[in-house]
């Protein structure tokens, strides 16, 4: 075990999602945690490996990855050992994918709590980070299922809130509360009154819990799903791996873990909250990348790329370049241009979030090569 | 003689400027009348031709244009023959190239009418040019330098006026007024004004004069660039050519036939103006080619380009395609995209104008590689 890291603790990072919203830069091929989304230098996986590192320690990240995106991933981590990787053969969503994580270590450890941090995420503060799951952590050992909910700066409307009720008495987690419900994306109107309510937090997709009671609290809501995972569990580490992935991963519910465990968590009473004060954005967008880069001022064009050739009078605004190419943008405030090989894309931040239309209209009309 | 031609008519064509303001699809090596801006599946220089071809014939069209150009020329006009192709060795601007044309046609045929027509015009109406030009050739037999002046059909900035005085009393040119003065691209209340008043008519830019007139009023204001053009274009059909070209066209003052020819005509009384009621764009910059493919209306996107694949919920503008990569437009009205191989430009109708800036950006920098 590292020093310093959390006892029993195991990280794991589920790779799953493309990010349609950041299409043309995400593809089935070139998923958003590949990407390096704000300019740092590293990957968004592999800001995440980074930042998870010193908590578990290197050896004890798990990551749920495709098939395809094998090679890319190892190449992002090389330091990850066949042990910590599962493939799925094809995505049946974070149900299945964080559930076979959790079957599969639980069988390695019966002891082990796991947290279960998204690979596309970004946070800044990482010291406020560690602080949120060492008490996320010491949640879980009293037996919750424990998340960490970010303090929200403004009336986004593009993420999830957690409703949180009173305060918990947990030793080591000085600042848990009992997660009340979950809410969807609310609308501009909505997301001002949870701001002014004081009791919402955004939902930052991240779980914190005993291994054994993750899985017990989806054999509640999905009895047919657990045992499933659970068989291919006890199979994973022997030579029945493949025969046992080929048999039973096709056949698994896809559905979202939000809906068959943090709700009914939730419900039950057992969902405790760490109130993240730290920022932390999941990019759900190019509106979001515009906003990372110019640190919130309206004032700066953000420009990514290795080799990004841009012109503009512009201030506002993101330009993602994989082309090279000259890009002169005239008199076009806070607008997006996304530039690759294949596929261009200009819109606004305003308009971000209509991006995923593009992909699916490109998914009906049968145009999958730029996908 | 073609059959209905005109009258010891030739046509002359200057394919000299780039387009500046059309940048990145027009090019120092792919200049604006190379393109086919209309859709047509004609370039410019090949619908100029197309229209002056039954006005004086075929074999009586000269182009004047850079040597760079000569392939790409020839490959629109096959039919030209070398007596008709005139190469500038380096650009000298329009008294230069439309003088030395009536200098070699007047040396050739004492008595030739000639017609300037730039290379990059767009006009609809066939018969209401041929019409306007035959009105032209009657006053430039009557000794006048005319021109055809377009009725505006809005307040427009984009182009020069022509103000008119009179009618004149011409044989064969019942609509021939006399031109009082020429005014620079307006302001918006000037141009309201202008069409209000009634008087003013936009500037094509087209001379018919008999050349003799044409090069004894360029003498009378610039009697040094007289005196070079006439010699050499007394060694032109000679084999001192390239001799006199290269001791004479590099050393020839660069200056617009407005200032020599045009403007001291209007102003010593002996400049004609046939008003030209046809429609008429110089396409001086994208929003001219977004307005020409809408036929006026606001809510057509215009895409040009062969392989053009365009995605677009967007309802104004113009989409111009040279790389048939996938273009996806959201939630931007009014938009320019110009998408070639090694530069971007995205703009807007209202800040076309102002693409001249980038190249003249670009050409102060060094960037190069892309004008």
């Amino acid at each position: 075990m590292a020093k310093n890291a959390l006892r029993n603790f195991y990280s794991v990072i589920p790779a799953g999602g493309i990010g349609s919203r950041l299409w043309p830069l995400s593809r089935a091929d070139a998923p958003k945690f590949l990407h390096d989304l704000t300019g740092s230098g590293s990957t968004l996986l592999r800001a995440t490996w980074d930042r998870l590192a010193p908590l578990s320690g290197a050896d004890r990240i798990m990551v749920v990855t495709g098939r395809a995106h094998r090679a890319a991933v190892e190449g992002q981590l090389p330091e990850i050992t066949d042990h910590n990787v599962v493939l799925e053969s094809e995505p049946r969503d974070s149900s299945a994918a964080i559930g076979l994580a959790a079957a599969i270590l639980h069988q390695r450890e019966p002891d082990v709590i796991m947290g279960s941090f998204a690979a596309d995420h970004v946070i800044g503060d990482q010291r406020g980070f560690r602080r949120a799951v060492t008490e996320a952590v010491a949640a879980a050992e009293a037996g919750y299922i424990a998340t960490i909910g970010i303090t929200p700066t403004e009336p986004a409307i593009g993420f999830g809130y957690i409703r949180c009720d009173g305060a918990l008495d947990i030793p080591g987690a000085p600042n848990a509360v009992l997660a009340e419900s979950f809410v969807e994306k609310p609308d501009l109107e909505q997301a001002r009154a949870y701001l002014d309510d004081g009791n919402y937090l955004w939902n930052a997709g991240m779980f914190i819990a005993r291994a054994s009671v993750l899985l017990d609290q989806l054999g509640r809501s999905r009895p047919e799903l657990l045992a499933s995972i659970t068989e291919l569990a006890e199979a994973w580490d022997t030579d029945r791996r493949g025969a046992a992935v080929d048999a039973i991963w096709p056949g698994l519910e896809k559905i979202a873990i939000d809906y068959t465990v943090a709700e009914p968590a939730a419900a039950a009473g057992r969902l405790a909250v760490i109130p993240g004060d730290f920022d932390w954005d999941d990019i759900g967008d190019f509106g979001a990348i515009a906003k990372l880069h110019s640190g919130g001022r309206k004032s700066d064009l953000a420009i990514l790329g290795e080799n990004a050739r841009v012109l503009a009078d512009t201030s506002s605004g993101v330009v993602i370049s994989q082309t090279g190419r000259l890009i002169s943008l005239i008199g076009v405030t806070d607008i997006v241009v996304v530039d690759t090989p294949d596929a261009l894309l200009v819109t606004t931040s305003q308009n971000a979030q209509r991006v995923k239309a593009v992909v699916d209209a490109l998914k009906l009309s049968g145009r999958t090569d730029v996908l």
